[in-house]
């Protein structure tokens, strides 16, 4: 017997969805727009069509009493246990979904396919992605952190997802590691989000441009144009050697490092996967984020301390929310 | 069949030793100057007396075969697994102790008993003691913080001491919550200790009184002599109105609640037990620390928020350390 799952990735922009084998990974994938105006009845169905499309490609060569379900990971607060999906900042228009439901309702009805769906957010499927085919392999608990727009967190311990009392837990974005600064997202005062989210990295590297006596190159990596400055700009000038964006990396890295820190000290989990757009800076960020990191944390607490890329890129949330079967 | 134990704290000062019934909690217990001088060896010859002597008393009404064991909580980095002690701050000399199976030996050889010991920290004890006869009775998941002259804390999760990957969760007093900022303890800077700990809470009171233009009748309390001054005479001037150390509490308070904030955040932990020396001043902390911890979350992890103040006073170690035997 060899189990096989179809994992969806919903996200603002696209619904990725792909066939995975328990052993082997990703089959086969397809990415659609997703249908935003539509409102939740519009992309369950939408969502509906991918996976009936991909359970005809599976039944040729796949059983169908090997199927361990379908599994999705959902971008906003999640209660795994009751299925439901609150408020998601990106699909305009979602109160509270009780999306799984309307998901196993609309597979049957549209589709005539009785299959058990299992979700969860979208950071939790990452880490549990990463946990089962990819960084996280070796771990037993760790962190995985999402750098992109914002800053998502996933927790594994045991290497199971560790969800919290109310499902909530992980969400690493919103911790707090400077209460006096100026920096705020959401209404809160000086979480990591606020202080390395995408944006604020950009703020940052403007400030520090403006403020270098030398000078930096990274504007012939955005023509100039500092509306345009994006992470991948300043990625480019500092692999140049250009001082003003190594330092903002070297400041990101670390204030990634403090967040690190609180992980360590309050769970003891050593183990921090990073990925998302960000991350693709690599050592620019990893290799302050582990010195700060140490720097940050009693001795006692050193070994075994490890910061690593995520292997899955944006395939994981397919392989975790395949993994939500398995698990 | 009705199980009992001995439960022992260890600190710095004193060796606190109760008999524990699984049910009806301490029956007898007893202090004794810990005798520092005498190292590890000395030390765990006073505890090897101290639990004979007990068992002895035990004896009378309690059978052998209902014996559960000996807890032991220690004052620094304990494994649980492997039962060693790690360089405990207050007790001087000692390195790394198989503290668990020395005393099971000194047990055996010097008073002819043979009863498996567990151990585990001082603030995990107290913590699993709050969960099994104290505040976090009604609690499936909570955080216990200690505050003393340290920030201590200990972690609960389904009615377990969560104790991580390898010994050192709960660490909270280590957790950083202002990094740009001046305050430095143990050589991190901004951790929850540097800001709240008895010494910082006595200076940032003599910074405000000093600040104060309108004064403060705290004098009255300490005698005038600032060098003597005391969380204590704070909480009683502050319940005569003192606006100064009103001030001071809110602060300390607002403090505490951005820590309790990240533990909401990152663990999806709720529900809070407060307790250790300072914690008498009672709602002077916990009415501010509750409204900064709800200011410092998002609003969908406010459902179920609580601090409350621990129930088992100087006796949660005691009821902590032979709850290790019975969990």
């Amino acid at each position: 017997m060899s189990r096989w799952a179809i994992g969806i990735d919903l996200g603002g922009t696209a619904i990725k969805a792909a066939i995975v084998g328990e052993k082997s990974g990703i089959v086969i994938d397809r990415t659609i727009p997703t249908d935003t105006a539509s409102g939740p009845v519009g992309i369950v169905a939408q969502i509906a069509g991918i996976i009936a499309d991909l359970y005809r490609v599976a039944s040729i060569n796949m059983s169908s009493k090997d199927c361990a379900g379908i599994g999705l990971g959902a971008p906003g607060a999640v209660n795994a246990d009751r299925g439901t999906l609150s408020y998601p900042p990106n699909l305009p228009g979602w109160a509270i979904v009780p999306l799984r439901d309307n998901l196993q309702q609309c597979l049957k009805e549209q589709e005539h396919l009785m299959i058990p769906v299992f979700i969860d957010n979208d950071a939790n499927a990452a880490a549990f992605g990463e946990a089962l085919y990819g960084a996280g392999r070796d771990f037993r608990d760790f962190l995985m952190v999402t750098l992109g727009t914002g800053v998502g967190g996933g927790i594994i311990l045991n290497r199971k997802l560790f969800r919290g009392s109310n499902g909530t837990a992980g969400e690493v974005g919103f911790m707090i590691i400077d209460f006096e600064g100026v920096s705020i997202h959401a209404g809160i005062t000086g979480t990591l989000e606020s202080l390395i989210g995408k944006k604020r990295i950009v703020e940052l590297a403007c400030r520090m441009i403006e403020a270098s006596p030398k000078g930096s190159i990274v504007g012939k990596f955005c023509e100039n144009d500092y509306a345009r400055l994006s992470p991948r700009h300043l990625e480019h000038a500092a692999k140049e050697g250009d001082e003003v964006s190594l330092a903002v990396w070297n400041r990101i890295g670390s204030i990634l490092g403090v967040g690190l820190a609180n992980v360590v000290t309050l769970m003891d989990i050593r183990k921090f996967v990073i990925g998302g757009g960000i991350s693709a800076a690599g050592n620019l960020i990893f290799a302050p984020a582990l010195d700060q990191l140490q720097r940050s944390t009693l001795r006692s607490m050193h070994d075994g301390l490890e910061i690593v890329p995520a292997l899955l890129g944006n395939k994981a949330g397919m392989y975790g929310a395949a993994a939500l079967c398995f698990g």
